[in-house]
């Protein structure tokens, strides 16, 4: 049972405290909206155009990912929570 | 009887608490909207583009979606509940 | 006498309630716009693009349609209340 | 002496009340802006592109025409109260 | 010493109101904006589009405008008050 | 050491008050935003647009411009106060 | 470990208060958001347009950077507080 997100969305896995600590990387934030990390587990197919093409999707399954931590709306499948967003609330990828 | 929905709307019924329990997937929301999820009925043909072609849509009658619990507007159809709705306003497909 | 509508609009007739009862649906409503229901009496040319075509109406003369309550301008022609809406405030068009 | 509209502005007279109830229209409004009628003096060339074409305009002058109260802005010309309003705020145009 | 108006831009000398009462053309205005009347002393060269080419100005040097009194910004050059507005504030032109 | 200005912004240098009114030029300003006058300093290389071409400028360093008061933002560079606005908030070039 | 920022955003470092003094350059800012300087530690790919194509960045590596003080998320790699904002948001590249 899994979710396929619809246009330019895709579904997040939020990562736990320890996994963020062992990469190195904090998210301290500032403003209205701290950002937060997590793993990508599905991508839409991309925008449907006015023309009928598609926009292709830069992000693609298993990318560790930085977003704000506000962004997107929860859903539990299977036990498991969740986020689904666009691509564009997505800030970028971790690597290394 | 029923509802043909125009350019890029869709006919959406709520599923009930149980057939959702039965699918593995619980929606707890956060933020301002939670999402919900229901089986697509009927679906537009399409944005009407400026050049008359006409965009097509991503989403087919019988596909199960989650989509914001305050999307679309009610309507009863042979007392039926119903809900219009766009289908940008759609978040994703629940598959398997 | 009769008004024809300028580009993507269109004059609707608001169905008396019975029938809108006889049709075996109802409109609930949620959220602030409450729906209704009409007959479209007339449709615009469409809308004129910027390279001077137009693009077409999905609507046609006769269809039955359901609207936001506050949807549109109203209009005495002859003594008959009308509406003046954009197809864009239509939901869809009951069938059957 | 006459004022030649801009772009997809037109200039329309403002029909008397005897003159509105001759045309067998009432016009009772609803919510906030309620329709008035008139008679079209003047059109623009239309709205010129960026590609430097111009759009053509709907509009002829003579049409009898319907807008919301609010719409235009007055001005007098030889002692004539007349309106400056789009062809976009021209909600139709009456026949017959 | 002048002042050459960017892309859309015209540079516009209000008229006194003895100049506008001979015209013919009285001003009354309505809702928030009263209109007012100048003569256009410069137009811009059209505003660059995209592909780099320039839309075309409609307005020329000489033409006697009509605007809203509070569109633009007042500007005091060699002693002479001018105005600079967009063309698009412009909403026509005084002919005869 | 100077700043290059990134796309469509360019770099004003304000004009003092001596020098403003040398130029025959005054600027009263009106409603919220009144105008001011400066030098260009240095241009952006012009807006990158979708298909990767970009947008040319019209203004060039050494044109005497004015703007809105309150238009861009300062920084100092080696003592120097300067402007870094859009060619947007550029209303004309002082000639003559 | 480093992040990838997506589509048009780009990672900056801010420069500490001395290096900003070495360089000849203050920042004193006006209205709401005082500029503030960094370098460029990575760059996006690009905006993926409506047709697949990547519309080309403005910036690279090493760029030092002036940009609102108030943009971007701020977020730590390895102990080092980076920010992660849109290259609209850069306001100039500071040079030699």
């Amino acid at each position: 049972m899994k979710i396929r997100p619809l246009h330019d969305r895709v579904i997040v896995k939020r990562l736990e405290a320890e996994e963020k600590t062992a990469s190195g990387i904090v998210l301290p934030g500032n403003a209205a909206e701290k950002p937060d990390m997590g793993l990508v587990e599905a991508v839409g197919a991309g925008k449907i155009q006015d023309n009928g093409s598609v926009r292709p999707m830069s992000l693609k399954v298993g990318d560790k990912v930085i977003f704000g931590k506000y962004s997107g709306q929860s859903v539990k499948v299977d036990g498991e929570e969740l986020l689904v967003m666009r691509e564009e609330d997505v800030m970028g990828v971790v690597e290394g």
